[in-house]
């Protein structure tokens, strides 16, 4: 077995904001905070919970203060959110119990970019610029730092390896030129075109422009690879990721296309791997399979988590063991 | 990267029977004729058409006569059948056009054979003896041995690596003394319970067993790690994988416990695994994901497979170099 194994990984979920925000439907505060309340006593320590954007882009994310306030807190655990604008920062700062460390995301595709922002990759990194001056007005730490569309593009393509690696090095000079420590980046394969020797590719060449920076991948489970891909960043050593209770995230129409986007890799199907493998996640992954369900009750359909459809071998294991 | 990647994987096709065999609906024949024919199209090699077995029990393998006879053959492709006692063998003996190279399938799991066969692993390899004398009356070479719950049994728990292994290399014996060349052993992970490392010591310890036999693998994506196990397989120079196109032979049931098995691995998934590492499988991706839409669009439900929903890169490729 390859020596390099991380011996602890961390799960980073973000199937509450995902999976509510993409659905057509706006699903009972109740029920929300319920997935909520459920994966934070599984172990998870970070939770996205929900997003503060506009409520007329985005109607299902329309009562976030509301839904933070719902929540019972469970002490150790961070319960995190999205902003994407100003206002939106001030509306995380201003709802009691929203983790509000600085988190900054570059792109590495101009084309992406432009459809996601209005700008290009150089120009995010102005109004990165902007937010860590806010970040420090604020006395936030940063936390992360992500590069978007890491591994290709639908829009533009292949990405060259040099790009997502150039944009987290300037993120980690600019912080460094302001006195900021950023300990962590992450390579993000946005629209699901890594594959493991890519995965092997970009986080060597991110630990040798980066040293003593941590590396985390935020990986989509689009074409199948997911847990490939989880596997070669593992063999390497990487110890962040980014999930989704159950699969949480993925287009609920059928079909196919550009607005076919899957969701995050499935969070209690990637501790699994882990457990399988002897490392630890500090995740009881017999409660995150129980989560998982709640999330399929509550969405109504069948997601793509696998293993709360198989069930865990912990069951099978005391069956036959009795 | 690893050295030992295969210059080429071949992928044997089981989704037709696999899908229309679980789904409680008979589909009408022209729909699964087509589906076959489309997978003939793709460069598939072998495609496990339909069962011979009691209509009694399988009434949606009824028809396997007039199915096998409706299919326009394209030549250089095996059309394959399961078939389960003798009076299936008669019959798939008598119906042109199925490839009868025998086959046999041994238990690593008495529970599991219980349950399955009625008989013990012991008791197994007895009736295999018996099949070895009928393929050699009827003239037949020996195509595969397959070895069920080499990796975990849900009834039996945990499998030691000894038991596959030992059940493989009794078959290659009892071939051996017949004077039969065995080519090929499969470990079937009937039940969902490999990861990266065990299927890394279950071929390492069967390649040492038996170093002249071609390994392959039989993989279901029951608990979300098929991706990563092919990976690892595929690392240790493993070039035979069954599969299923767009994940067939997922238990179309929402819910969860002993009767939810999951499909195969994906064909589609895996070949775009192989094709974005630089292994060739013969099979054109494109029409591949075709004839998983096809599957799709017959079975009318959304099925497992990514790509086929996430869409290829090449397509993304062509439009972001255009």
């Amino acid at each position: 077995m390859p020596s390099d194994l991380p011996r602890r990984v961390e799960f980073h979920e973000e199937g509450p904001r995902e999976g509510f925000q993409i659905e057509p439907h706006i699903y009972p505060l109740d029920q929300r905070v319920a997935l909520v309340e459920a994966l934070a006593e599984t172990g998870l320590k970070a939770i996205q919970v929900a997003s503060f954007v506009s409520p007329k882009a985005v109607p299902q994310m329309a009562d976030s203060e509301a839904f933070f306030a719902a929540i019972r807190r469970k002490p150790g655990v961070r319960y995190e959110a999205v902003w994407l604008n100003e206002q939106g920062f001030r509306r995380a700062r201003a709802t009691p119990g929203v983790d509000v460390s600085g988190k900054i995301a570059l792109y590495a595709s101009d084309a992406f970019a432009k459809r996601n922002n209005n700008c290009t990759a150089a120009e995010m990194r102005e109004r990165v610029v902007r937010w860590l001056d806010l970040y420090a007005e604020a006395g936030l730490p940063i936390e992360r730092a992500l590069v978007m569309t890491a591994f290709g593009c639908n829009y533009e393509g292949e990405i060259p390896p040099e790009r997502p690696v150039g944009e987290l090095v300037w993120a980690h000079r600019a912080c460094a030129e302001r006195g900021i420590r950023l300990p962590k980046v992450y390579l993000a394969d946005t629209m699901g075109w890594a594959n493991p020797q890519s995965v092997r590719r970009l986080v060597g060449m991110l630990r040798e422009a980066l040293p003593d920076t941590r590396v985390g991948l935020h990986l989509h489970d689009t074409r199948g690879l997911g847990a490939a891909n989880v596997l070669a960043a593992l063999e390497m050593g990487v110890d962040m990721f980014d999930s989704s209770v159950a699969g949480l995230g993925g287009c609920p129409f059928a079909g196919h296309g550009d607005a076919r986007g899957a969701g995050n890799i499935c969070t209690e199907d990637m501790v699994f791997l882990c457990h399988e493998m002897g490392i630890e996640t500090g995740v009881d992954l017999e409660r995150l399979i129980e989560a998982a369900r709640l999330a399929e009750r509550i969405i109504g359909r069948p997601l793509s988590g696998r293993i709360m459809h198989g069930g865990s071998l912990a069951g099978y294991r005391a069956k036959a063991a009795a």
